[in-house]
């Protein structure tokens, strides 16, 4: 879900941009008009997220995906190691990419129950990096805070709770983050390197194509290639909402709030339970169960009766999600209680 | 540009996709509403463009450049050629991705004037595919008709001309095209690729990380990572526009009609004079210079007056450039002409 305002700025920017009598999808990427927009973009996320110079913000095209390929790719050799969290689908997928170009040491596992981000990790001797997944969607679980103690900077895949909370900027090296979640639309990204841990890729990622190439988006300002220009445009949209909401810490009290709601009723109920441990919960995804089959089909029907779509959980763990973005409101969490309660008196 | 209904659609799509009262940019890609939105697609470009069961229709998030290292990276291994059309920047573009891959084997070339689109290539004995690029926006130069005599499939570049003439698909490979030209937003292309040609690149990519490989896309509908699911739909609706034109024959003479209005002024003209050679001339870009550095500052000042922007040529090579993709109207060219001729008579 995308605000309201976001929406209907992207419908007037769609027919005229600012004023200028032509529209997002059709200026061109090089002109004055699209450049306004991209050091808007840009400005906003230095100042909703607390970015400051010694970070690069880079807008790449396509989603968190081919980024599971491109850390490793720069800043990765054969020989040397990268330590990884496991903590569910999709950081296994970005360790499956890492492998292809050099070793990975698993620092922590939460499998094979994925129901905990896990409080104590073993770092390997010198890792070039520490990879970590801040919100694994599937199973509903996000960490508190970044993992302790990494003897590298951190990594972090923020695709599906960016700017729901401040940015764990602290010891990272690298975040990125595909937008389609919490930010805009699909087909872009966003991603926030630290120039000194950017200047340690560069060699190694001579061989590879401009665009394969973190340090290309930084020394040409995300414009070595036509960027998404309608995604740079709608993700500053998105940012603006979020200021005027007050800002991360603001919004980070509200999710919260919102979580609580639906997490409370579940410890509360003699059938539903979530997937979840307390201390590792996600504010965007919650993850739970029916007792039986039957409820949770009954569940479901009466969900699609009322007009809630996708509340089935991963095909590939079933059970129920209940995906509640920064844009999801707490009337919609509280309508979700209150089928999952009249469920639970029918039985 | 686009064409008017398409933005007016696109505006409507954000709002309320069909009526379902969500907005596309807010269905999950996996819903069964982008399911049709997909499928719309696919289909209005086997329609529009005669497209066969033979050929895949595949959806790549990023525009043409990632293209320029995938193509070798899925066709080419150490030790094997593929020859290349280098009729400009942007062949040459694709060259250099090439070559970090194997061998290339330049089978003409425009250099280093680039005003042609060469009638003759040499080609080598066993290459993997001939790519050439089908319109070279900077120099302004378009083939007529595909290169002939190519020993083995054609690769092509039709980023700058897809669907502004009927497809070349007698001998392809397959075709990509950055969809930002005449296709819809940025940050997506469309590739077309012929079942068996892609077939032979399988075990030649069986190490690249599955985004990079063809095969991911056709295998899995474009639906391995998010795509791009604006572009998508836009794209349809630039492809249901078309055909409302007349589909892709009568669109060819429109344009053919609408650049002669340009060129046969050029031609006649004392002091303005076309760069591309007749016979290789870009329905799409044309590309000319004026008698003097005076005459094309006072052009581009006056133009700028009358609201037309972007007439200065790429930065490269300089003079001026005049882009008339599918969607500018033949009433803009008319419009540049009577400007060329007060200028040109002003003195």
């Amino acid at each position: 879900m995308l605000p309201e305002p976001v929406l209907r700025a992207a419908q007037a920017a769609i027919w005229d941009l600012d004023g200028s009598g032509i529209g997002i999808l059709e200026h061109s990427h090089r002109g004055p008009e699209f450049g306004r927009v991209l050091e808007r973009t840009e400005r906003l996320v230095r100042e909703v997220g607390g970015v400051g110079d010694e970070f690069a913000v880079l807008f790449v095209t396509a989603g968190a995906t081919p980024h599971f390929a491109m850390v490793p790719q720069n800043f990765l050799r054969r020989g040397e190691t990268a330590d990884y969290c496991h903590t569910g689908v999709w950081s296994g997928k970005a360790m499956e990419e890492a492998r292809r170009i050099g070793d990975v040491h698993v620092a922590c596992s939460g499998a094979p129950a994925f129901t905990t981000t896990p409080t104590h990790a073993t770092w390997s001797a010198a890792p070039r990096y520490c990879h970590y997944t801040s919100n694994e969607t599937i199973y509903g679980t996000q960490w508190p805070s970044p993992p302790a103690g990494a003897p590298a900077p951190l990594v972090c895949d923020a695709s599906s709770d960016i700017f729901s909370r401040p940015l764990p900027l602290d010891n990272l090296g690298l975040l990125y983050a595909g937008a389609q979640k919490n930010l805009g639309p699909s087909g872009i990204s966003l991603v926030i390197v630290r120039r000194s841990f950017l200047d340690t890729a560069r060699a190694a990622a001579a061989e590879l194509s401009p665009l394969a190439r973190y340090a290309t988006y930084a020394d040409e300002q995300s414009m070595h290639n036509t960027p998404n220009t309608f995604g740079v445009f709608v993700i500053g949209e998105v940012l603006a909402w979020i200021r005027d909401q007050g800002g991360l810490a603001q919004l980070e009290a509200h999710n919260r709030r919102k979580a609580a709601v639906l997490y409370d009723f579940l410890d509360a109920s003699a059938v539903w339970r979530g997937h979840a441990a307390p201390g590792s919960r996600s504010m965007m995804n919650v993850t739970f169960r029916g007792a039986t089959p039957e409820l949770e089909g009954k569940l479901l029907a009466r969900a699609r009766a009322a007009g809630m779509s996708g509340l089935a959980g991963h095909r590939s763990v079933g059970g129920m999600r209940a995906s509640i973005y920064n844009a999801f409101p707490e009337e919609g969490v509280r309508a979700l209680v209150q089928l999952l309660d009249e469920v639970e008196r029918e039985g």
